[in-house]
């Protein structure tokens, strides 16, 4: 009577490494479920098993990633001997490190998300990816607070608040898209950067620091991710 | 070869007009573009010249409705005795009270908006609203900087930062659709005044003022949009 069959979980995560293989080689519009049944040798009721759709497995597949990212992170986020700003600004700095890192190979995803009228997916995908966070950078807002050193009422709130501006970049994110590669990418990188460099100011503010205190973004940063994202894909 | 047609602005003003009657009175989502069509007396290619689907029907319906509330906060933002943090307070105040005015007749859109799987129509319905919002604010923030009583490194960064915090109620706002009229009423009122408390204090730093300058919410207005919410349709 026991059929040899994989786990559940087995088959979902085989699923979600054929979405990374395709969404990030091939892209994700250029991806249909079809594509990902037969990359993951599935049947289709296997399928839909799991998924209801291909932008339930592209949220998953985010959630995922936030987690492998989160993982690599965890000596700066769990680290006992961090006081909460340098726990904040080291984590902040490896994070956009990675960013850097991973933006080339992600492009066939990023051309999707910041395309005009995918505006909705990319919310989505951005609410994954801070269900992840969240809750971590809440921790460290919180040791800053018991520390005395933040000064704000909730760290929840707080990290919450934080991780929304980052669906304010969206507009300088999408132009910097268009512009990678091109004349326009120097002004691009240029208006990201002030946006970032604003956004920092709201952090500090937020979290009842000087301004300047928290390190957001550093010069060159928007510059990376437009060349990273104007690198022809394999 | 004249003939009698409606210039194409009229035509485009009775299909919103249609769709503001069919979508407050019946609700969006039972509102097909053939209702559309047949409330406003229009062909199908009346239609489509005019709107590719539904939801920009919506984006340009709440792009009116946006500019309509501003064009009745006028006096406030153009009057020429007001120094900006007065100026700030009464078009926060008033705009308060003109959302709880509007959210009942509003509720068969909201239902929509706040609906599981809808928040991707959410976020095109908030960016086109805050399109019309955000220069007018950035006005009121420029003047704060111009009187030395504001600081902040950009008016038009710190508009556009403010108005994104509106979506950053998104989940507790959906929390307190579906708790309108039960007993978690009061615990849904409690967390989104909450939330809007906390974003007041972040509206406060992000200006650069002390805590507690910017009246961005007051004890109750949760409660009264939740109880509007709740009042059953006509």
């Amino acid at each position: 009577m026991a059929r040899q069959i994989k786990p559940a979980e087995q088959r979902r995560g085989e699923l979600l490494d054929s979405a990374q293989a395709l969404f990030f080689e091939r892209g994700y519009d250029k991806t249909t479920v079809n594509d990902l049944i037969q990359h993951a040798g599935l049947s289709k009721g296997g399928f839909y098993h799991h998924f209801s759709s291909k932008e339930e497995v592209l949220e998953a597949l985010v959630e995922r990633l936030a987690s492998a990212s989160m993982a690599e992170l965890k000596d700066v986020l769990e680290g006992p001997d961090l006081d909460a700003l340098t726990r904040l600004n080291t984590f902040l700095s490896r994070a956009r490190q990675m960013k850097v890192e991973q933006v080339p190979q992600m492009r066939g995803l990023f051309e999707t998300l910041f395309q005009p009228g995918n505006q909705v997916l990319y919310h989505r995908i951005n609410a994954a990816s801070m269900a992840v966070v969240s809750p971590l950078l809440a921790r460290i807002i919180e040791q800053g607070r018991q520390e005395d050193r933040f000064d704000v009422p909730d760290a929840h709130m707080a990290a919450e608040t934080i991780l929304h501006l980052g669906a304010a970049t969206y507009r300088s994110v999408a132009k910097a898209m268009n512009a990678a590669g091109t004349d326009e990418a120097d002004s691009a990188a240029d208006e990201l950067e002030q946006v970032l460099r604003f956004q920092g100011v709201v952090v500090d503010r937020i979290l009842g620091l000087a301004d300047g205190s928290v390190d957001y973004v550093e010069a060159g940063f928007a510059r990376a991710i437009i060349d990273g994202l104007a690198e022809p894909r394999n």
